[in-house]
């Protein structure tokens, strides 16, 4: 298992007329979330692109367990569970600053070549840096 | 069940690198088709304000089939297919320009009482409008 | 001089704590009504992305005279009040369902080669077809 | 004259199809920036909030001067320059990793009682916090 976490203040563009932070912008730490985890793994943008690979999300679910308020730090932890084959899912947790879990989250993506733009297997020189960190 | 639908142009604020509809985006579209599907039972957002009542997302899942370009018009068909209890639970359908579907979701809320900020039942009130439309 | 008007629904996610349409949303209104604009000169994206150029903003002045509340359908009018040359300004006016005017922008482009990312003076053919409405 | 000073990394939901930070992604960060400033004062929200005092943006000027990319780490430093009267005027300029300087803005804030929604003059109690810093 990876695991990666990050602290995010919340912004006031972020944040809806309720006061809390709007439902739809989780989507955006998340992303935070994962490509800190891949750059750990030495995976970052510039590398994906080097081998003109994308990333699109295929699939998402989200349990907004409590409301987050504007101002407040989150942190949020993101999990790689089990090694990728044609998708790769990560999974999701954020906590408050009481610590309260507000929100469990995971999201399956898919590795795409930027000119077919058609879905691949996951290449063997990720799957294999991936492999380290399970095998540790 | 009662259906709504809107025809959505996909806007360059909302595209990612990819070219593609950002798909943490999608939940500000769906909020639009729950918007519309619940202003045909006369519970506009003035209404639900008068009654105090708030209601904030507590789940969501999304399957992104296909991508969405840029530009793009959009058709979301929002369902309601059940009589609410506790929660109200929508779903989503995406078509492109093709009629090709893109998008499957649904989104779970509760009625919240914007003062003490806590779930309640469903108001007999909105109950009652809503039932008019499934028992037709 | 070339007018495009645009009626947009102002929608939950745009909308921030104080319940106003947040100040930073209104650049993405913007686009769309320049889109629309150009799109009447039959310079859509497809045809600039086929030109091989994009228009990157580099400056935006506004003033926001009146707060726009969630769910109104405000008026966006956007106008060419001149021939570009290196920078295509946009002129924008926004207007409330009371027919007050809420907010006076403008924003200026230019024209830039997708593979260079250099600035160029605006293609020819592209002059030749605002000239049109210019001289109408 | 107060200086504050943050570094944000360039998220990929700011990021637009061109690979750049979207020009209308800008607002919130020098959201942050001013909000940082402002904490710095002892003027966080909670403490505006308890004075029942809100502050919209009635005007903001933005020069873009070079793009900024996905991932880039962007320092932005937000200064105010004079004491407020009846606006509080921020300053803001961008560097980004190289320390080239890439955007350069303002925005004018006015102090509004949030049960009356009408401007005020600054309180005399933030005036003075203010001009402590000032004084030095």
């Amino acid at each position: 298992m990876i695991v990666s976490e990050e602290k995010i203040r919340v912004r006031y563009d972020e944040v809806d007329k309720m006061g809390y932070l709007y439902h739809g912008n989780y989507a955006g730490y998340f992303h935070v979330g994962r490509t800190e985890l891949l750059r750990k793994l030495g995976l970052n943008d510039k590398e994906l692109e080097s081998q003109n690979l994308i990333l699109p999300v295929i699939e998402m679910n989200t349990k907004f367990l409590k409301p987050v308020q504007y101002d407040e730090i989150i942190t949020l932890k993101t999990y790689l569970n089990e090694l990728p084959k044609t998708r790769i899912v990560f999974y999701y947790e954020i906590f408050n600053e009481k610590g309260d879990l507000v929100n469990e989250a995971n999201s399956s993506l898919v590795f795409v070549h930027n000119d077919t733009r058609k879905p691949m297997r996951v290449p063997q020189s990720i799957l294999k840096r991936i492999e380290t960190y399970f095998n540790t």
